[in-house]
């Protein structure tokens, strides 16, 4: 058999595990019964191996290295080969047992953190912590760099991904998010939120609007679902199974519909993927940034938008007639664009978010460098809270001890949050260009352009450029925060009249 | 390692892909999105593929072969040994390109007998019946067998039956259950079923109750689920995860509550099984028809008895206020026993449903052995369910092409069916010995002490022994039609006031 047809029989083989165990993992977070968690562990223990044991083949190393040296693939065949090589190089540069040595002290890690946060003790947490980041350093050297540690665990969740792009990124942010909330703060003038927070919102209600809402998005449920779960995600095994949750709770509209938005960008990015490209690498939805992006599109960008909530607005009045009685396009357009800075991060709304990733991304090239001590740590988190968003926190668990990532040894990942804010921002702007009634189309509840010059531009591009690349194919522009600089200041003028 | 220990770890990752395949087949027939269908059957492959491939290593041959030559064995190792033995050569001892061909034949099968039903013709069928009767007789060669070639068929569901032991079965029931369907029919008295064809029942009250009372036998929520799908069916990965499904007709409220009872049945088998036996053969349920005597046992020898109609009644008014007004456990019960002997298996009552299948064994017996022929086949059919039901088919499809397996070659299956009845009343005959508060168990809805009684003979004792020595051991004596005649005869006396 050729190489890259062995290749890609193995690829598919792998692939194959994995589609199973997005089931698996579906089936465990949705709907499976609680004494069955220790058996579905052990269930997902066997596919995490069996598909690692499929990676690690010597076989697929040999392939590779034949693969490399052959000239005149074409873009797939190069992806596909590239991709390969990033999979086994990081299911096998990690020595057996540094990855159970990462796997044992995430385990006590998870307990003492969560212990420190109950108990608003940060030196409960604080050795356990300072060996996270000796591991996540050592892991940074297995798996090398080029710039600084760092750079290899940002790269983890974001091909190519380094400080040095990412830094001026969140400078853009800093300069220029930071002093807008400010003077929103000081302006004052929050909108009414009484009549919200003044009725109780129907669950079944919820989930119809949320389903008229995703279904006019587009996305396809004869080739997914919708379902509840504590912790909402989209998952599932394939294009063609393609299943997101969402959570409900009667005192809050906005958390399902906008989850459910959210979702529904994750989902159709799944759906949307090219489907002669199965089981290769090529065909899959890009980093975890752009995957991002599209959840964002239509959750802010879309969902957030003044048309929008115009169109929106006979749905809400249909499926809660009463609680809407009164309620203008205006009234829902502002309620959802509350901004209010806060502690807590999963909590913040689209102006304060990237902020608080800023600080963690700040913290975390510190940590790494050995700039900051751990000792240091607390205080310094709410000194930069202080700075950037104007609160404080008044204790340790509403601060540093709020997010579970640094217990599971997983630095690197919180920029990927605001890359997909910023992706999406300036892949709007892009697609304004070939959609010049983007505006008008959102009006008239007319989702399809824009649906579909995403599955040109992003879905059907798969993983064949890197995640960067991708973007600058796709806009014209190596990644930038310039969009999405401009969209907030645009967005918190209308709203709050106010320019910084 | 020692070489049981080595089978036995080899065992548990086979059991692994297993219950894996448990919940992908679940998923499938319950909630799977329909456009999911094609890969879904792809990732069922390859878990049917990765665990053939795992049983069928010679190595694991190696094993048995030094394991079968040791002496002093407990009975559990014995059993794994022994269980292990019979997998292993069922998945070995057919040449790959007969498996293939039964396959292809299977596919070409079900194909002309859906086209042959659909258009009531037999002969579109005939060629490809002839074809798979062959294959099954080759089958049985490959298996091999001491009596006649039926017995390996038989073997294939219920290890260690045979023809030898069958026979004594259905005569024991043509000679006394056939003229009693007669006697009833002469009689005449159809009991009064106006108060259940005239009314709607609510799907949700029917839920509720087929909830409630699945509750009551002892269904372990916590541990398992109840859905619906359209064929109904007891399935899930483990004793931990054990999901049931049922379907609901509003003009009918019998299916799903039975049904549901049914499946409880499985069910609860299923979640008593020995936990210290966990991914081991000897720990699983016994054969086909063992698993049937459970479903029976709580579907018909406790649902249609008149005690648990007593206890139900009050359940009945809660869910369907209007519908059960003036409607008396009596009334509910004569319903729920209704006997009429009908062309069609799958809606046959208690009394008339083992006639359909002594026919179906009958003409299989004959076939394999080559006493009938193909052509003759059709009103051989005809010919029995007159002889021994009064009633003859007006056309082929309500007669001869009604039931899916001869085209799925599943030649030896019918008979569990069967055994699983009479297992039922065999056992509930010895159960009543230890409980002589049985009836009024039933009537109190105390339904722990009969549920008690199976976890220990039956449940907890897996497949340590094979399906005959297990009713034996629980009951006392060898598998007899003895108790389900005597059952049978009772009960239609105190419905119908006929004794045959």
């Amino acid at each position: 058999m050729d190489a890259y047809e062995e290749l890609l029989r193995r690829l598919r083989d792998i692939d194959m595990v994995g589609q199973i165990g997005g089931l698996l993992g579906w089936d465990q977070e949705v709907l499976m019964p609680p004494k069955a968690a220790s058996l579905r562990a052990e269930q997902l223990a066997w596919v995490s191996k069996t598909g690692h044991e499929r990676l690690t083949d010597p076989r697929i190393g040999e392939l590779l290295s034949k693969l490399e040296e052959r000239n005149g693939m074409d873009e797939i065949q190069a992806a596909n080969v590239r991709l390969a090589r990033e999979s086994y190089d990081k299911a096998t540069k990690l020595p057996t047992d540094f990855v159970e040595e990462m796997a044992k002290h995430r385990s006590k890690s998870l307990v003492s953190w969560t212990e420190a946060r109950a108990k608003d003790d940060f030196s409960i947490f604080r050795n356990n912590l300072a060996i996270a980041i000796d591991l996540a350093r050592q892991k940074a050297d297995y798996f090398g760099y080029d710039g600084v540690r760092y750079d290899a665990l940002l790269d983890q969740y974001e091909t190519g991904l380094t400080v040095a792009k990412v830094d001026p990124l969140f400078a853009g942010l800093r300069d220029s998010a930071a002093p807008l909330v400010r003077a929103v703060v000081e302006k004052g003038g929050r909108p009414d939120m009484s009549w919200v927070e003044g009725n109780s919102w129907s669950q079944p209600s919820q989930e119809a609007l949320s389903q008229s809402v995703s279904e006019a998005i587009g996305f396809d449920f004869e080739a997914g679902r919708r379902d509840a779960s504590t912790h909402p995600f989209c998952g599932g095994p394939n294009p063609d199974d393609v299943r997101w949750t969402t959570r409900y709770n009667e005192s809050d509209p906005f958390g399902s519909l906008y989850g459910s938005m959210h979702e529904t960008g994750h989902g159709t990015y799944e759906q949307g993927r090219r489907r002669d490209l199965d089981f290769q690498p090529a065909g899959e939805a890009n980093g975890l940034g752009v995957h991002e992006s599209q959840s964002r599109l239509w959750e802010n960008q879309v969902g957030r938008s003044r048309e929008f909530c115009e169109w929106v607005l006979p749905l809400w009045q249909q499926h809660f007639p009463g609680n809407m009685e009164g309620v203008s396009a205006d009234d829902l357009w502002q309620a959802v664009n509350l901004v209010e800075p806060s502690l807590i991060r999963v909590e913040a709304d689209e102006a304060t978010y990237n902020l608080h990733i800023m600080i963690r991304y700040e913290i975390e090239k510190r940590l790494i460098s050995g700039e900051l001590e751990v000792d240091d740590l607390p205080d310094t988190w709410d000194d930069m809270y202080e700075e950037f968003l104007g609160v404080r926190a008044p204790n340790r668990a509403l601060g540093v001890l709020q997010d579970i990532h640094w217990s599971m040894g997983a630095f690197g990942y919180f920029p990927t949050y605001t890359l997909g804010n910023l992706y999406a921002a300036q892949l709007l702007v892009a697609a304004r260009k070939d959609m010049p009634d983007h505006d008008e189309n959102m009006r008239r509840g007319e989702f399809a352009p824009l649906l579909a010059w995403m599955r040109e531009r992003i879905h059907q591009r798969g993983s064949i450029l890197e995640p960067a690349d991708l973007v600058e194919e796709a806009t014209g522009s190596p990644p930038s925060p310039d969009a999405f600089v401009d969209y907030l200041h645009d967005k918190v003028e209308r709203l709050y009249g106010v320019t910084s």
